[in-house]
Order: C-alpha cells, then sequence, then structure tokens
C-alpha cells in the first residue's frame, strides 16, 4: 500500500543491486528504514529479530532465503541446511515451514545448476500470489463491510476493531485482516478502525501506521478498552489475522485475541479472522492442546520502545529492576468463538466442514 | 506494609509538621518520593495527577482536604465549596463523593471554632477504618486462598492474578485484592501472583513492586495473557479491587477487568472482587448503563514512562506522530461474571441479595 503516496511492497527484489530489499520493520512507526538483505545469517536475524514480521511476509522471506542458499551451494545437503537453519527461526508461524517445504519439493528434483534461477522464480511466485490471496480476501471481507453499511445512515461509518497488524506490513501487501479494511475505503464506504495497541510487542503502532499513511480513520486504544468500546455498541466487527489456523478452525494469534474473541461472543459482534490457506495446519484439529506457544523474552513485556521527546529510538523500563516477567506470545481461540473465517476463496464457518468445503484440495492432509 | 524492611502507610499525618504526607506515586515504581500536601490546590493536584490513586486512598485524602479547608476557614460555604472542589476532581471513584458527605455530614451540626480539630480526627478515623476494613478483606479472601491451597501437593503455589494496583499503594494499607496475597504469605502459604500490567498507566508495575518488597513471588504479565494462562490451568483464582460497585454487585473497574472475567468464566477459574463496603454505590443497580466511564487524555495511551538505560524518568511516544488514541479508564463487569465479592463482612455472591445481606444497614438506599 501506499508511504507518502508512493507504492511500497514488504519485501521486493531489487534487479540492479540483483538483492533482496525489506523494510525493517524494528524502527517503525517513527522510522521508515530499507535494508539489503544479503547472507544467509541476515535472512535468519531478519525473522528472528522481527524486522520482518506476520506469518505470510516470514514464508516470502524464507523462500528468498532458500533463493539465495540455492545461489552459495544447490547441493541437496546445502538445501536441507538451509530449510533446517531458517524453519528453526520462528516456532509457531507455519507459513515458515509451508514455504520452506515448497520450496524443497520443488527445487529437489532439479539439476543442481537449475537450482538457483528456479529458486529466485519461486520466491517472486510465493511473494505474487501472497499479494492475489490478500487481495482476494479482501474482496471477500468488503461484502461483510458493504452488508454492515448498508443499514447505517449515509455518511455513518463501519466501526471495526483489530487486533495485532495483520496488514500489509505483515504480508506482501493489502495485508489479511486489513485488506477488507483498504478495499472498502477504496470503495467509499466511511469506515472506523480501533487499533488495539498490542502488546507487548505494539504491532498497533504498525497498523496505525498503515492505516494513517493510507487516510483511514482509526484511534489508537489499549487491548483493554475492546470489550468495554462492545458492551457500549462501538465496535460493528472484528476483523484479526491468525498466524495458523487448524483443520477445525481454532485460531492461533497474537496473545489477546482469544480475549477480543470472548468480548464478541459476549457482545454479539461479529468476530471474523482473516487467513490466506497456507496459514491452515491441516495436521492439528485441537488448537489448544496442539500448538506450541512461543514464550519470548522478558525484555519485551517489561521494556517499551518508543521515540523520545529529542526525536531518537529509546527503550524505557516500566518495571521495578529484577521484575519477573511472563511473556506468551500467542493464544488460540477456540472455533466456537469464531463468526467466520475470511479465505482467499470465500467466507466459511470455522469448522472442520466449513473449511474443507472451500479447500477439498488440501483437507486430505491427516491430522496428526 | 514494608519497603525494605520499614512499614509505611501510602499516607500518614506527620504530627512534627503538622500536615499530610503522601507517596507522589507517579515516580513508582523506579522512584520512592515523599510528598507534603499543603494548599487546597495540593490536594486536587494530588488526586488529578493521580499523585494518589485507588478509591479508598483518594476518599482519605478527601478527608485530609477536608480538613485544610477547616483550617483555612470553618464557614459552611467554604465548607461546600471544598466539597464541590474536591468532589471535581475525578468522577469514577465513588469513595471521593463517600468521604466527603461523610465530613460535612459531621461537621455541618459543630460550631465553626470546633470544625478544624473534628475534620482532622475525621480523617485520621477514616483512614485507619480503611486500614481495619482491608485488614478484614483479607482475613476473609485467606479462607479461599486456603482452601485452594489444600488441594494441592505441599510447597505447589497457589496461582491468583489480578488487575491494576488494588494494593496497599491504592489503599491507606494493606491493599483490597493484595490483602489475602499479604495474608497468605504471611501464614505460609506459598502463592504465586499473575500481574496484568495494566495499560495504559501500568498500575501492574506498582503491584510487581508492593509484591516484590514484601518477597511475593509474581510475574508481570500483559493484560493480554490471562487467557492464555487460564486456559492452560495456569491460573487458580483471579481476585480485582473496584473502583465502584452496584447495589447487584456490577463492578467498575480499571478497563480490561471485564475481558479477565470473561476468560475466567470461560475456563472455570473463580473470579473474585475484593471491596470496602464503602465502594458500594448502592443508589445504582445496572453498572453498565448506570455508571459515566471517565474517558481520560490521549497521551497516556501513546507514550509510555519508565526509566531510560542511564536511571533518568522519560516518555517515549509508541505511536506515530498525530495518532489519534481513545482511553476509557474503566469498564464495567456485569455480576453474572463475578464468583463473589469479599468484603470486610466477609464474601456474598454478586447480587443484590448477596450484598443487602451482609450490609442491611445501608442497603435501604433508595437506586436512583
Amino acid at each position: 500500500m501506499k508511504v507518502d503516496g508512493t507504492h511500497y511492497r514488504s519485501l521486493w527484489w531489487d534487479h540492479d543491486r540483483d538483492a533482496l530489499q525489506i523494510i525493517d520493520q524494528r524502527w517503525l512507526p517513527h522510522d521508515f528504514r530499507i535494508q539489503q538483505v544479503v547472507t544467509l545469517q541476515d535472512f535468519a536475524d531478519a525473522i528472528v529479530e522481527m524486522r520482518v514480521r506476520g506469518a505470510p511476509l516470514i514464508g516470502a522471506t524464507a523462500a528468498y532465503g532458500m533463493a539465495l542458499a540455492m545461489r552459495l551451494d544447490p547441493s541437496d545437503a546445502a538445501m536441507d541446511q538451509a530449510w533446517g537453519f531458517l524453519n528453526a527461526t520462528r516456532p509457531t508461524a507455519v507459513n515458515l515451514r509451508w514455504a520452506l517445504d515448497r520450496c524443497r519439493v520443488h527445487l529437489r528434483p532439479l539439476e543442481q545448476k537449475q537450482r538457483a534461477p528456479a529458486a529466485l522464480a519461486l520466491a517472486h511466485e510465493i511473494a505474487d500470489e501472497d499479494v492475489e490471496i490478500n487481495r482476494s480476501i479482501g474482496a471477500h471481507g468488503l461484502d461483510l463491510i458493504r452488508k454492515i453499511a448498508a443499514g447505517k445512515s449515509a455518511g455513518e461509518p463501519v466501526r471495526l476493531l483489530t487486533h495485532c497488524n495483520a496488514g500489509w506490513l505483515a504480508t506482501v501487501d493489502w495485508g489479511t485482516a486489513t485488506s477488507p479494511m483498504y478495499q472498502a475505503h477504496e470503495a467509499g464506504i466511511p469506515i472506523h478502525v480501533w487499533v488495539d495497541e498490542t502488546r507487548p510487542r505494539n504491532q498497533g503502532a504498525l497498523t496505525a501506521w498503515e492505516l494513517g499513511s493510507h487516510g483511514i480513520s482509526h484511534s489508537y486504544i489499549s487491548d483493554n478498552a475492546g470489550g468495554h468500546l462492545m458492551q457500549h455498541g462501538q465496535v460493528d466487527l472484528v476483523i484479526t489475522g491468525t498466524d495458523r489456523t487448524t483443520r477445525r478452525g481454532d485460531v492461533c494469534n497474537k496473545i489477546g485475541t482469544y480475549l477480543k474473541a470472548l468480548a464478541a461472543k459476549d457482545n454479539g459482534v461479529p468476530f471474523y479472522v482473516a487467513l490466506p490457506s497456507p496459514t491452515i495446519d491441516w495436521t492439528v484439529s485441537d488448537g489448544i492442546s496442539g500448538i506450541p506457544i512461543e514464550e519470548r523474552g522478558e525484555r519485551e513485556i517489561t521494556h517499551v520502545q518508543g521515540k523520545t521527546e529529542y526525536g531518537g529510538i529509546a527503550n524505557v523500563q516500566v518495571t521495578p529492576d529484577g521484575t519477573p516477567g511472563g511473556n506468551p506470545a500467542f493464544d488460540v481461540t477456540p472455533n466456537r468463538l469464531v463468526t467466520g473465517l475470511i479465505t482467499e476463496r470465500g467466507i466459511c464457518s470455522a469448522t472442520e466442514e466449513g473449511l474443507a468445503g472451500l479447500f477439498p484440495d488440501m483437507a486430505s492432509v491427516e491430522p496428526a
């Protein structure tokens, strides 16, 4: 989407430099820095340190990482090593493994000299596919917004709430949860977005930056506020993204999503999850018992990064010295709390039947 | 409770200086600053700027404010003026009005020359009563913890979760939600407390400071984490405080409390609210429609205060420049989500019958 009037993707291939460019998202929303990713270690760092984040973008980044690995050494051993090295960078995002598996399956049968160009072409293809998937998700989600808008008086905005950043920064373009918002805005439907700040990493600030850059009305709120807003009829629709969705529609997403789903249920607010099909994990059914939850470092919760009054980026410690922190990074929203899943093939119920109906070609995977 | 081995209350009268001393809580948990409160404007600032915060402490502070007003001018007009001036400092805390009304009812029949000493004596009495109320709340809450501990193997901690700071810093001593925790600790029952950071003002850092200073095991977590922890059996009991409880047991407390109550209900975790009877508002029944919710400034949500690496206190801006913030400060948890209310007279159901059974002397107030 647009930054200061210029259209960007969250990663792109620079043909002149023959190298991948990413936006180093650690400096957003304060500073828009572009980084060239050169070594395999650069790729791992980009994912581990969350210069790139968001399941689809991690998947695309890993595919370019595999392309680099094939340039350096197109052997089977190097391929397997790169697979293992890149797959170890983040434990929760199913797209990471999905992208790496897809690369390996595609490249393995090829002769070694074909592998480097084929891997790069495949990475481009994965990135372009992601853009198209997200565009389609937005088109289906737009129908939901249009229906709500039809019940309002002219000019009255549809009020959406979202958690974390499932925006274009988390994908290659459009975003997942934000794609319906961008498309509603472009269709001239007035919307207002309540943006959860999404502690502890405050990815809501990225969402606020995206929406602000695109001219979409929004308010940044604490994660605590959504229940109150729903109780008072201030939210028409919740749309979040997901890092992994099980075959029965349990949704693993940023920590706190479950609490918003509970509040939506309690107040009769529709709760939708936008997901590209690569984030469906057909091998898992019960998300609560079946998905390991990444526990991240204490410092993420005890310290906060922001811009100082002098314009620099600094970290401040919120807690007393030595306070122990607990930091589970994701939670699982059981399918009973999810009104529907917005996929690139349409909207379905958060059930095995719903997902299998849209994706019969994928649903044959046996649960583990 | 104790700070570095010395016992403190959150406010106290310094007889040598003949003036009230408070802890300026804006600098906690990083810096322990004591402030003398001298003028009526000082009192208002202390409440408005949240140097003192927490419903019971605000009530006691206001009573000392009235005592100062009577020193300056013991007329009826001055009394009414001080009532109005102090009552306007915070819209939600029912204790504020309760304390001011109590002062006025007590002082009005007295001759003017008696009013200054009587007002000071009454302020002392209100402060001491608060300590005794909180001690009693803790004794009743301790029974709950003891029962849970009885079902665990030796040494296995009872895991509590709390939101905001309903600790001794929010009262005169003991705290409300924390009083059972301190008493369990002193009774030798092992506990571990999950401390919600409580955005946007991070009052959880105060709770962490209190518990750490007293040697109680705890972890500081994002407000988003509690649902996940409950889903995975990591929470035995939730205890929060309240700023105002309606006659039917709806609980108005720090924003986000409602979300924790929903998660507790969804996971069968008992959810208790600790409250001194002055926080019961017998004039309101339905808390969601009947309690106005304070909307605080945007800067609380867009900026975070903490300690820099150089040891100073600084504010950093988390959001992009100009991001609009929404900041409702409280929410209402409907009584159907509350397992029980822990009062100074015992534990009751969160119903009109439950509260009236414990407080028949107060329940005769007609709802508005």
